[in-house]
């Protein structure tokens, strides 16, 4: 008995039969005596066709707008799970973001939440009430509706099972789990039981799409009880925490990320202080750098290369226009024909036989490696995205037998 | 140059194209010099659909959460209306309901506005951008959202023209004025340029369906400069005000109502408060009552018979048989297959060969009638529903020429 976060993505509550299946879900758990805070996403495709209305209206829509129009979807799948709820005859509410106090700043389409004020929620749990709370969603301090971005009813789930002192956060997704690699791309993938937060955390940015990054960095930090499970079968998940049994495997995944793009400034002049001018602008512009490579070019010149995830390639290509025409770079190019594979493991870095096993593995398959990047617990490359299934299988069956 | 309020109906904005038709006559008048709010409904069918979804998972879900649910499709509305004027370039914020102060009364799905905190929009007007505000819907003080029922956005948009003082309220529908009977029923229906107040409630109240009443009592009530109009054809509409210029015709229109029941509690102790008791019980469970009637019946016990909305006449039975049970009525009956069918017109009591020539119209035509009612300005029948059409056109053939 305690307070139990539960988050459905949406897929699982896509239809009307799918949203019994969770209420059940949900339902179960209350039975158990547990208070019930359940986040929601849009239902299945609500989000796309959403997009759709507004790109025949307006290809350029100001994202204020954007957010008004997108968190619909999810108020319309709270009430809907509120209904199926109330038909198993147990006591339910539903609340927006903004009804269940997600304070966030102003970054509209990718907002950040500042605060969650918990007093709504809690005095409905006080009344046994079961709580469907809009993910994704909340409000700038000018009561304007912002959206938290892609995967952003992980970080709502999260962020609320941080406020609230919740006993267990659960993520049902349509996986069962978090595996050593996609299970649809590599048939021997195995399921792991546990994992740490920051093997975790490297898997969801590396693309691994179980667990969003960001609310893997707020479970870290909170200390947060994760569980990642299935909506739709019922088996044991992946706990995610802070310290997790040895396991014998070294490697915990492979993962790949193919929203990436590479961009190049060529020819920059060799002086102090340009790299921090060029990410600098970048990150004024709220653009994330993954990846950051620099080299020597020629006659006193560097090239600095770096990644950014797809969206944001227009955006950070129009910053480099700008510094190559004011700071005299020769070229700026981009390549989004690239994906990033990497391998996690939390004690990867004593073992410097990874590295090699890793690039042997990919000289072996024949796929040629454009940029390296490691951290503590973590090897990844940049190499060309139609050969990336492929490295994955490949570097997969080099570890994981 | 002044501030006018503008509302559109679902119709108006029912796809991309009419919304860009919506977009051009709000920045038209904008132009002009104008500070603009503009309501809007959900689009064409979309509260249907959502209907629909909603019943599909729960056929009885609470009023609370199918206002959650509801809401929603003005929320897209707005948003979507606000990136169409963004695209032709000028300055715009689109406000939820609660966003732009709505605050209404807690009775989920046909609320009452309390009060509307203008601040917001006073805000935003003063930076000069148009205003788009949801219709139909508010919020309660416990920050749970409530819709206002059919029609909800006419009296959405009345209630900010009052608050604002605004010079002019355009209600833009799908017909292009108020016309003496259903143009599509009746073919020599003619056009009004004006009329009062007190005439175009009862056309409202009966179902003439050009404007909600509870928004044409308001707009009598703070005096709002009331113009309905179509959004499709550029051509003048009817002007409403307290005092309409004398046209030669007594009559302004005859209107019918197909959405009304009648009910009959035969056999009532004729002992006094027994109405009373009825009609509080009633009142209570928010009915309406339209037409009553009483009649002596036999034995020391008379016949007590009204008319409600269809929409309301399982609750009003479920009220009647309560009643019947502990006060001892003989039986309870309901009948759906009635209209009621009207004629309106200020200056109608002081001529009393009015009735006369409805009566007449109508037995002419056959038709009988089953309960009457009168007011200061219009005579109200209840007829067989199938013959309603018929009746109207009869009605109209023998006032206007």
């Amino acid at each position: 008995m305690g307070i139990v976060v539960q988050k459905f993505g949406g897929t699982s509550v896509a239809n009307a039969e799918r949203l019994m299946n969770v209420a059940r879900i949900v339902t179960d758990k209350y039975k158990e005596g547990n208070s019930m805070v359940v986040v929601v996403s849009a239902q299945g495709d609500t989000t796309d066709d959403l997009i759709d209305k507004a790109m025949e209206i307006n290809p350029h829509p100001s994202k204020r707008e954007m957010d008004m129009l997108l968190s619909t979807g999810e108020q319309i799948s709270i009430s809907l799970l509120a209904m199926a709820i109330e038909k198993l005859g147990f006591p339910v509410i539903s609340l927006t973001g903004w009804q269940a106090g997600f304070l966030t700043n102003s970054a509209h389409s990718q907002a950040r939440i500042r605060n969650v004020h918990k007093e709504r929620i809690e005095k409905e749990l006080d009344q046994r009430k079961i709580v469907i709370v809009a993910g994704f969603q909340g409000v700038n301090r000018y009561d304007d509706i912002t959206t938290l971005g892609r995967g952003g009813s992980d970080t709502s789930a999260v962020a609320l099972a941080a406020v609230l002192r919740a006993d267990l956060c659960q993520i049902y997704t349509d996986v069962d789990g978090v595996y050593t690699a996609d299970p649809r791309k590599v048939p021997n993938a195995r399921k792991l039981k546990e994992i740490t937060f920051d093997e975790m955390l490297e898997l969801a940015t590396l693309g691994a799409q179980v667990l969003n990054n960001r609310s893997v960095e707020m479970a870290k930090k909170y200390n947060v009880n994760l569980e990642v499970l299935s909506s739709l079968e019922k088996k044991p998940g992946t706990v995610v925490k802070e310290v997790a049994k040895v396991e014998k495997m070294l490697i915990k995944g492979v993962a790949k990320d193919c929203n990436v793009a590479r961009i190049s400034v060529m020819g920059v002049p060799d002086v102090p202080g340009v790299a921090y001018k060029i990410f600098a602008s970048l990150s004024s512009k709220n653009i994330d750098i993954d990846i950051i490579l620099q080299s020597i070019g020629r006659d006193n010149t560097k090239d600095i290369s770096f990644t950014v995830s797809s969206s944001n390639k227009d955006a950070a290509m129009e910053v480099c226009e700008v510094f190559k025409d004011t700071m005299g770079a020769m070229d700026v190019l981009c390549d989004d024909n690239v994906a990033k594979v990497s391998v996690v493991g939390a004690g990867m870095q004593s073992h410097p036989g990874v590295a090699a096993s890793m690039f042997g593995a990919l000289a072996e398959a024949n796929i040629n490696i454009r940029m390296i990047s490691t951290s503590e617990i973590k090897i990844s490359v940049l190499i060309d995205k139609n050969k990336s299934d492929e490295a994955v299988r490949a570097i997969h069956d080099a570890f994981i037998h």
